[in-house]
């Protein structure tokens, strides 16, 4: 098969890789229906995380399985399945206090960018859609796979209540399923930090009823400026700039929530400031597996399309193209087409 | 009167100051019964935290109201009266979020170890007892001001539920009380960190259920040890340095909570390696005033005996002992005496 490899700053290839098969017993073997570029992506590809080899890229997926380990229960070939980008095996003490993304066994999916994918601990990283999905279910499916999960972990870290009010720092596809997963939750009030005009568009159509397009002090002042003067309940760091979380924390009242998804590039926290702004903090990768069955099931059912973040469609073998109009922020989020 | 002045590192003065008086309308002035050396004293006492000018000291306070402004409504002369160490109108948001130590009206108390003392926001900062004490309650309604607030405070703010288990970083009094605290909210185990006999034992009589004498990393492998590789539930950080956050934050599970209560004093909190460790974080200044009437109405009925923690009482003009006798780890913590 053909796959996607990063060589090195901004120098993504799409080329002839050994097709992946079964390795260990609790593996599966799905052929991806499709599969996409994710926001922590261009952390490589822009060179400000360095690699040391050629690495194969992506961790967002969903679809048919192919092949199962002979100690596989709970997914079957024919299956239409999802899992996290972060595989476990659900059993462990970290999985059932729902904290699947530091199961003791788990791995970091990175190479999705494919036509066929093989994930380990598949009955403990898989869920099964009730059956075949109608096409246009596809990219909101796949959105659960992370940057839907993420953003809903973003919200829950954050301690998104009905009645809260909500501020979401960063605009790319996690931010604006963070106001969507907000919106689910209750919030009253969600003001979303963008100074895009389709990304605040699409903000609105989720459930933001605010937009605030200053950022840093500026951006803090204007969502204390809306607020009264206290600070939002709960603020979502959809980012992972040092910058960012300051803005997240800065914009938080005290007693007030930060729940921090970006994978945090430079961030430092000061002790004594972190103190004296009384601010939760919680974050961390995803604990997608937790919310795959009720996510699965909003979109099943229509209740969300979080596919709309997907504003550029292309084949896997254009992969490149995908990367680089995300860079260029020309779009929000690229579905891949294998 | 006399009272206590810090001069510079380790030059604790008892010397003629002038007596309180009502300044503002919403002030009160009272007659101390009790007052103390807190921990966090010792930081500009070690000069580890620097003084420009002569300081007078103590806020840790009780005793019987003398006199209030005109406004003040809720105390009155002849009550005796328990107050945070920060005050607050307990009307503003963040009061009425149960943050009073982030009130808009805030000051941190300052004069508190003499024998008269002068109370801002008289009506939300302070609380009066059912009747005037018995001289034996003296003690544990002292530490209610601070100490078994704060060890209050990072017990909730750690997350402690009925059958956690929970570990406490810090063996001085606002750890002991930690421990005390989440015996309270009903932990099933409770491991203090501790390495002095003393401590240990009233660790044991508040409610420990486990010790353990290593630091750093061997302490943190100890507590990993004792929760089969889990990490603790809720773990509280009750001292405010670098390595004892790293610490609590090591030893917490993922999804777990770190309250952190000590002072920080160069902690530096790394974004990715925070992230990577699940664990949540709150703390700060404890809103003592929230828990004022709970724990007043505790050690009125004679449900806890936090005042233990006093092994040391003096008279208040040997003030300067009690800061030697806690600088040198010979008492926990020192009762004075007006």
């Amino acid at each position: 098969m053909r796959a996607t490899v990063l060589y090195g700053p901004r120098d993504i290839r799409f080329e002839e890789r050994e097709t992946p098969k079964i390795e260990q017993p609790t593996d599966a073997v799905i052929r991806l229906s499709v599969t996409c570029v994710c926001g922590s992506d261009l952390w490589p590809y822009r060179g400000v995380q360095a690699i040391e080899r050629p690495t194969p890229m992506g961790h967002e997926y969903c679809g048919v399985v192919e092949e199962v380990g002979r100690a596989v229960r709970s997914v079957k070939p024919g299956q239409f399945v999802i899992g996290s980008f972060a595989t476990s095996d659900n059993t462990c003490p970290h999985c059932q206090y729902g904290y699947q993304s530091s199961c003791v066994n788990r791995e970091f999916m990175t190479r999705a960018q494919a036509p066929v994918l093989r994930v380990p601990q598949a009955d403990g990283t898989l869920v099964a859609t009730p059956a075949m999905p109608a096409p246009d279910l596809l990219p909101s499916l796949l959105t659960i796979s992370d940057v839907l999960g993420t953003g809903w972990f973003a919200a829950e870290a954050a301690g998104v209540k009905p009645g809260s009010t909500v501020a979401v720092v960063g605009d790319g596809a996690v931010g604006l399923l963070g106001v969507l997963s907000a919106k689910q939750m209750g919030a009253e009030r969600i003001i979303a930090m963008s100074r895009h005009q389709a990304r605040q568009e699409l903000a609105r159509e989720f459930g933001a009823s605010d937009i605030v397009s200053e950022r840093g002090d500026g951006g803090v002042a204007r969502i204390k400026e809306l607020t009264k003067g206290v600070g939002a309940d709960s603020v979502l760091e959809c980012v992972g700039t040092h910058d960012s979380m300051w803005q997240a924390i800065r914009a938080t009242r005290p007693g007030g929530g930060v729940g921090y998804v970006g994978v945090p590039h430079g961030v430092s926290l000061d002790g004594a400031e972190l103190f004296f702004t009384h601010v939760r903090l919680h974050g961390g990768p995803a604990p997608v597996r937790r919310y795959l069955p009720d996510l699965i099931d909003l979109v099943w059912n229509r209740k969300i399309d979080p596919g709309k973040v997907f504003d550029l469609t292309l084949p896997l073998d254009q992969v490149a193209e995908g990367y680089r109009a995300m860079d260029e922020r020309r779009a929000i989020k690229a579905l891949l087409r294998p």
